[in-house]
């Protein structure tokens, strides 16, 4: 799905103007990232530069937005006539997708005209948060279900298309094995999967009819919904229509109940009969805290499905990205607020086993570099790997957290600290601020 | 944003192709509504009728859609060619866009060969789900608002392009008076409103030549952001940039600190240096919660921007909505679970002063029935009114309801009953369920 150019913010059209009326063209840098991890999390995870490529690739506006622009009466011909040839020129550097990242360090720079650095700023947003929010989640669900299957099934309940498009698509590359989004598997390559709902089951005479009705569609392929009954009964009677038809039972659902108790009855039953090969999925309410739990307490499972609270991310909705002003002209700057730090200047991340040092772009520590320049004007200077691989380095990434960190209940800090230079740096910037402050009151 | 048919579950299309093979064609219907009202809600405000249009309107496979399900190895030619003709042929009934609902009640109901009404389940909640979950928390930041200008800020954190539309949409729909989103404006001509950021004034020299140059640009237009630096100097700032260059402000936006008494004192200095026509705008981690508690405290406020907390629902950020079947081949069904009840058959809601009443389909109760008819196969039965015309029901709607209902703190129950004869169907299709589970165990 393109972003199109004109799903911004209103006042980055009208400052763009203000910017080229007053003539200010200068270089600029501005840095994406969080002040401050979410309550919930101890670490996040950076995805979505795809996005980003097609934002800045699609930032063409066409004669309809020119027409729409004009009407709103608040833009002179001479600078619609610009926006028209409008081009992106600057340059973007990102860290890779799949990485964890802490509070303070930056995981995209954009450097170009100021006028077009802040153009860029909604939408890269609004990509980039939406992605790396639902990456995140999944991170912690991948994390406690202990290399159980983990299937994306929130497509009803993600908020509109195109969260659900990067919930199946980011969550696959945060360790989940498939999504129930056909449209996501189409157009990402990500393996589709599913089952069967109880409206199926229901629409038979019996539980039994349906479960025969549907081995005949999906014969050794059918994972049965076992619950919309009673679930013990349930489960035989899956397991009686398999054999009777001679088919293999690939799995039965379990949606309701308690999924600990049932799941281990269900199994020695599967067992029982003969079907040790069949899976137990287990649905409902899941996310990551009731996982561990299910998991804690013994269950049974082979593959979870989740939907709504993983695909909204219920426990900690929204990142609070901030796409900030580091450097105007050459000459860095921060934004001071009371209790809002930031720190001045183009960074760089260096990565470490102990940990992170964030320092002055241009600063050689040890470590690996996390950002690399990834795009010229609207060339990319990067391919973006295939999902598969990312999900290979995010899964490692996430492997070489320290336990504590991706505890999914308990806080803890990974360690991030700043290099001497750029404390300095942000205390000269400081000094100069409340000095013209104090000039001018 | 069209809504592209491969956007659903895998196994809405494993079933269809199961209930084909079974040769169940029979009509069914299915009613979307929700078992019990989220914790912080005291009523919920549908919306999305015409993306409920669209998805029915858009459901044609295209070539590269069979392709793909091809490629799956899951469905035989003759499925797939069936698919590539598939048109729906069934109704659809739904109540207005920017009515309040409750629990219990059908917002939209399906009625179809069964295999239709189940392959629509996916899109049509996805897009009602973010489209009503909007208009919701629109509505109880309106109703504290209290008279005040509300504008959408969210889109940078909206969860991505499609909910940025939706909630700027919906939020239009259920009071607010406009967005910052443009393409939002350009697509459902909804008013665009902006201001300018804390980078725009960091990137000159001063505030005061960050104000004058914004002012340069639209002169009696601008709404300057005066706490970058300190909000009672930036204020004065801005009086004094005004009045050099002889033009209007047009209003002041503070974007942190104490509002409450911040606001006081910026009004009392505009209004002192005679701008008692520049407008205040509040903005920054706002909800209904803090907006109630600022203008309790007295806070001077003209207008208020919304951001990140609204756009994702922070405080309730999805709805369970279930799509579930109520009837097929002409029989009342239903899905018992402990502790989740629902009522069997197709259902009218019957609205009066007093309250709501649900009844069978069919039964004449007093009240205005809310549920109906607005689509038969793919041609539209009803016209969407414009946009303005639906935020005026939708306003009329909230100042309807009971104010013990519109509280955003204290839980309090709209009374809905269910009549006699829905009361009667639900206590025989519980006996006949569980008679035939007597046989059965």
């Amino acid at each position: 799905m393109a972003v199109p150019p004109l799903l911004t913010d209103l006042y980055q059209l009208t400052m763009m103007k203000a910017y080229l009326d007053n003539g200010k063209t200068e270089e600029a840098a501005f840095e994406l990232f969080v002040r401050e991890l979410p309550e919930n999390r101890n670490y996040l995870i950076f995805c979505g530069l795809e996005e980003v490529f097609q934002v800045i690739e699609n930032l063409r506006f066409s004669e309809s937005d020119i027409d729409y622009l004009y009407s709103l009466k608040l833009f002179p011909d001479r600078f619609l006539d610009f926006l028209k040839e409008f081009r992106f020129t600057g340059k973007v550097y990102s860290i890779r997708d799949g990485t964890p990242f802490f509070a303070q360090e930056p995981v995209l720079r954009v450097e170009a005209p100021i006028y077009q650095a802040q153009l860029l700023e909604t939408a890269l947003m609004n990509q980039v948060h939406i992605s790396s929010l639902a990456a995140t989640k999944a991170a912690r669900i991948y994390t406690v279900a202990r290399g159980r299957a983990i299937a994306d099934f929130s497509l009803r309940r993600t908020h509109g298309s195109d969260a659900g498009l990067k919930v199946a698509k980011y969550s696959y590359v945060a360790g989940f094995n498939g999504t129930s989004n056909v449209l996501a598997g189409k157009l990402y390559g990500i393996p589709v999967i599913g089952t069967v709902a109880h409206s199926f089951i229901m629409s038979f005479e019996s539980e039994g009819e349906a479960f025969r009705a549907y081995l005949r569609s999906y014969p050794d392929k059918a994972i049965l919904l076992v619950d919309t009954y009673d679930t013990v009964e349930g489960v035989k009677r899956a397991i009686e229509a398999a054999k009777e038809m001679g088919v293999e039972l690939k799995g039965v659902r379990l949606d309701s109940g308690n999924v600990v108790e049932l799941s281990k009855l269900v199994r020695e039953i599967l067992n029982e009969a003969g079907f040790e090969r069949a899976k137990i999925i287990v649905s409902g309410g899941l996310d990551e805290y009731r996982i561990d739990e299910i998991l804690k307490a013994g269950a049974e499972v082979d593959a979870f499905g989740v939907g709504t609270k993983f695909g909204v991310s219920s426990d900690s909705p929204y990142i609070d990205f901030v796409y900030k002003l580091v450097e105007v002209g050459g000459k860095p700057v921060m934004k001071t607020s009371p209790g809002k730090k930031m720190y001045p200047g183009k960074k760089q991340v260096f990565r470490k086993k102990e940990g992170d040092v964030v320092g002055v772009w241009g600063e050689e520590l040890p470590g690996r570099p996390l950002l690399e320049l990834v795009m010229e004007g609207t060339e990319r200077r990067t391919e973006v790997p295939p999902l598969k691989e990312i999900r290979d380095y995010c899964i490692s990434q996430l492997e070489n957290l320290p336990e504590e960190v991706r505890d999914i209940r308990r806080k803890a800090k990974y360690p991030v600290a700043f290099s001497r230079k750029l404390e300095e740096l942000y205390r000269k910037i400081l000094r100069k601020i409340e000095e013209e402050e104090g000039e001018l009151s």
